[in-house]
């Protein structure tokens, strides 16, 4: 009967797959047997609270898997109907040609980028040890599985993973690898013939090998041991063949495109399932769904009793819950007092971790990760304590030099509804564009801070001095990215953090900064305001970050020459870009002449200029020297640029 | 003797940061001994001609301890002054905060963003296999050596090297761990807790460990040992102390910026140097330079002598010989002739694939390399072979799913004068960035192939349609990026990027696409140019890549109604922005209604328009479905596009 379900799988995924004309077999052939495993024996879910707090995690790092995924799911009994398959990789259809967050169909994230599934793993497994740690084993204590295929384990951020994870001791994490010995370009032997599980055990993994991947006893064996081993997370290799029962089972012909007629039914006959199409065996189906609801009802059951009882009765516990089920805040940062006057200066960077630092304890449920930048990006949470194997309340995590799998651990513990905040030096932004995209399909409430934000670092040079970054940052879709002014915008762009689940950058300079008069705290929420306003206007200038406040004090300069210049402050570009005509007429009146200066290269600022000779900003990469001296090599210093604003302007 | 040089290159660094007042004394002071040992006993380089075909490489892929190098670099010889110390870091100096690529310094790269150098360095070592197995052993046979640290092994491109690097048994590549278990925020066990040695030999590594990183008699047998393994790549473990000598030796405060005046002062008299500044010790100088000269002048003048006879007697190594030298290729493919009659289609990709094949087969030292996506891109090399741990000479390197490594292999063989091209798809070049980045700030003539480059790949959905990568490319500096509109461009483009020595982007659509009838090899070069011109002009439509077909379908339909659109193809808008004026003009006269359409999100097309209505393109993140139902979705079909247009010159 066993059997039966898997080839339900098998054959559900072939006609998907056929149906679309496009998909991957290979894996949904190969893997079966595991996801049947995983999902009769072993994973607790609620298929109608998809939700449940407590419920084990599955992410399926191999997205290409994916109708085996719905497959698994549509069996389980998750809201998913025929007719959903049969609209698989089609327009409109709620199953996506990979995996799309939705915890409703089961699906716990998006993934399909190679790497990312594992690696988001990793914040989950942390959330976890975290939440069991503050609110009880009864009430939190759970697994995260991932399966993850060859090429998984080829991207750097899942070495990443792996180091951290055995680092860290996270041992509710079991990884379920799916070793065909086959990538899309072919058998793995031409570029990955490491011993994999050599590795994972110098990192600090328990290791378990499963010889046949048909073979669902080992499987559940090997998933048993993981189990009971809780000090390190677990991989256990189980190896497979792709394609399994197709022609060309184990060859990489399987693998990114559908069967070819013949060998499609063929197989579908091996199987079964002969001239029938989206077929759901019923007894097999009906075993299947026992096997799980026997395991899970009562566990399940259980735990509503208990966390019933304890949220009944115990009020801090209770609190922290209520957060976590709802994961928004209120806080009102509008009305903050600002320790710093007007016209006194700090650091931005110590400004925002110092206002970080009160949120923190202000805020239950949030974490500050850095990729071992702490002592730079000033993002450490003075009394969070730093989470590790023996502090699992730590709220301080050390990612280590690993930008990448540092975005996926955020989005991780977002998913898990813990506000997690991460610090890097902008120009290291490029390492983790990956983990950021996905925060942005995924629409979390990713928080990243970049500090060092322009070529006036200074010293460290081309390689350290960021140019095209906010470009970047600005193009991603679903994205908001702040760059403050002052520690006014600071806290007017946490401000928005807190009160939005929205994945946001916020770009931070490490110079000291004035808090300057004209800025706002609620300035920031329209992403441009006026700072600074003439009685008469003969131009205006655009800045944001750093350069506002030169534009202020060039508007001085040249006021006592007779210009009046209205400044704006632009906090975030794309901000602005969501309000109405009329505020932005209001800020930028039709026919104004209209200067932009930021010390980027990003050319979105075109929107808003007549031509590209007002917008004053650095085209080239960055040279050492001090930031004086750097800020005149590019004609960029307070002198050279009131002088291209005079020209400008006459 | 030994030592003193050792403590004067300790002492020269610490100057240097010291009058700085910026860089990282920690690793200078630690892996001394290390770099010591290296150049006086090892490294074979002519300090008078960087250039030298087999020289040994090395490279400082912690790049941190720049002042280290320079100083190393001094004291061999290399045309290095005193003075030139003194500028280090400064503006206008030769010295910047992080090594920059020049060899008549003795600087192989540009190292900085950790993890990078190692990577780049897998490259190295595969031109040396390469070229040694071309030119023959008398010619090419030398060692590739990096320097390492904590932070460039926590980085996942330097597990996806040394993944590769294990797989293809580089035994000329010996890896320098500088093991300090320090990084910037503390001691490594927060986060980095793995048996690294075990790791690599898990990954086909030959291993050595130095327990006492002050003992170069050990580093200089451990270093011998790694140079008698020809079969396995070497990685020597060193274990060193951060700060060696400092009052906080051992400790993250020495990392990253200069010691307190009274420690400075204090080592520096430890060290033997009070009161005196950039001082070079004679004896030892001469000592040191001694040992160099005595090992490496024989080496080098028989190299010579077997050289120039080699070049006087074969023909075919002489060939080779001079485009190795040159890395100029003479090809002008302007009148090349294309397979496709106007009207025709074929994938673009596939027409790329031949196009490329045909230059492999024309021009020596070229290479292919995809990160397991030859079979999609099809950018492999048919008449190339594979390179494997047998077949030396092959064109094709299979990467494996790790796109950041494959960009700093491509650089890596192009910083050894190999032409390579590597292939993904258009949304994975978000791993690739940091690679990216690294090959326009060396300006190298690394070229990058994205295919599948819009959300008309359809089926696999939002994870794998690009949206905002072409604006990621567009922004980095000194980049070409081209999006060639049909057969035609993508010849032009190629013909760039064989005549110019340049960091470049293609990007091409995956679908069939017509040979379009205005289309111009030779149009590319400009960037943009006319491919329809009506009697009267109405408006100008600007598209590039797929767009330029439908921009002319367009033209066509709304000539019927009385519209004359020109349209023009922008297979590069970089190229078109290096115009002058009066080109510009021509194309686009002042006034003239422009609309632009591409299936992007880069707003770099604001320089053109009059607002954003007239851009017609891709702002959300994509999804899946067949091509045809996507486009709809997006109101991005002909018919949407046609009536939008025709609203906007109404």
């Amino acid at each position: 009967m066993d059997r039966k379900v898997i080839n339900n799988l098998r054959s559900l995924s072939l006609d998907m797959i056929n149906d679309a004309q496009s998909g991957h077999p290979g894996i949904c052939l190969g893997a079966a047997p595991i996801m049947y495993t995983l999902f009769a024996n072993h994973l607790n879910f609620n298929k109608v609270d998809g939700n449940w707090l407590n419920r084990d995690r599955f992410i399926l790092s191999a997205g290409h898997g994916s109708a085996l995924l719905y497959s698994t799911l549509l069996l389980s009994g998750y809201p998913i109907e025929i007719s959903d398959l049969k609209k698989y990789r089609q327009i409109n259809s709620k199953l996506q040609g990979h995996p799309e967050l939705s915890r409703e169909l089961g699906i716990e994230m998006t993934t399909g980028p190679l790497g990312e599934g594992f690696a988001t793993s990793i914040g989950f497994a942390i959330a976890e040890e975290y939440l069991r740690s503050i609110l009880g084993s009864t009430i939190v204590n759970h697994f995260t599985y991932v399966l993850v295929s060859d090429g998984d384990l080829m991207e750097g951020i899942s070495y990443e993973a792996m180091s951290l994870a055995g680092s860290l001791g996270l041992g509710k994490l079991i990884v379920l690898y799916d070793s065909n010995s086959t990538c899309l370009d072919g058998n793995i032997n031409k570029t990955f013939k490491e011993n994999v599980l050599k590795r994972f055990e110098a990192s600090g993994w328990h290791t378990e090998q499963v010889v046949d991947g048909e073979n669902i006893l080992l499987i559940n064996k090997a998933i048993e041991n993981a189990k009971s081993i809780l000090n390190k997370p677990s991989i256990i290799e189980i190896k497979t063949i792709i394609g399994k029962g197709s022609i060309f089972e184990g060859s990489n012909k399987t693998h990114g495109k559908p069967l070819d007629e013949k060998d499609y039914l063929l197989l579908k006959k091996k199987l079964g399932y002969e001239n029938t199409f989206y077929h759901i065996s019923k007894d097999s189906t009906i075993y299947f769904r026992e096997k799980q609801e026997k395991r899970i009802e009562p566990i399940y059951n259980e735990w509503v009793k208990n966390y019933n009882e304890i949220y009944q009765s115990n009020e801090n516990v209770k609190k922290i819950l209520n957060y976590l089920e709802n994961n928004t805040y209120e806080l009102n940062l509008k009305k903050v007092k600002i320790h710093l006057e007007e016209g006194e200066s700090e650091e931005l960077r110590v400004s925002n971790g110092k206002l970080m630092n009160l949120l923190s304890d202000l805020l239950p449920l949030t974490m500050s990760v850095s990729s071992d930048l702490f002592t730079s990006t000033k993002t450490y949470f003075e009394n969070g304590g730093d989470f590790s194997e023996v502090n699992r309340k730590g709220k301080n995590i050390y990612a280590g030099v690993r930008e990448n799998l540092m975005g996926a651990i955020i989005n991780g513990l977002a998913l898990n509804n813990i506000r997690a905040f991460g610090s890097t030096f902008l120009t290291f932004s490029d390492y983790m564009k990956p983990s950021q995209r996905l925060a942005a399909l995924m629409n979390l409430s990713s928080t990243f801070i970049f500090t060092h934000d322009s070529i006036m670092i200074g010293e460290d040079g081309s390689t350290h001095q960021p140019i095209e970054q906010l470009s970047m940052l600005r193009s991603i879709p679903n994205m908001i990215t702040f760059r403050p002014a002052d520690i006014k915008e600071v806290v007017g762009s946490w401000d928005f953090i807190i009160n939005n689940k929205k994945p946001v950058n916020i770009v931070l300079a490490k110079d000291k900064i004035k808090n300057l008069v004209g800025t706002k705290i609620e300035g920031v929420e329209k992403g441009a305001y006026i700072v600074k306003e003439p009685f008469r206007i003969s131009a205006i200038i655009l800045a944001s970050g750093s350069e506002v406040s030169t534009a202020i004090d060039i508007s001085d300069e040249l006021l006592n020459k007779g210009y009046g210049i209205r400044v704006i402050s632009v906090p975030s570009l794309e901000l602005f870009d969501m309000q109405d005509e009329e505020y932005k007429k209001e800020l930028i009146p039709l026919g104004s002449k209209v200067i932009v200066i930021e010390a980027s290269n990003d050319k979105s600022w075109y929107e808003y200029i007549y031509n590209k000779k007002y917008l004053l900003n650095i085209k080239d990469f960055g040279t050492s020297g001090k930031k004086v001296d750097v800020l005149k090599h590019f004609e960029f210093d307070f002198d050279s640029l009131i002088k291209k604003i005079e020209q400008l302007i006459k």
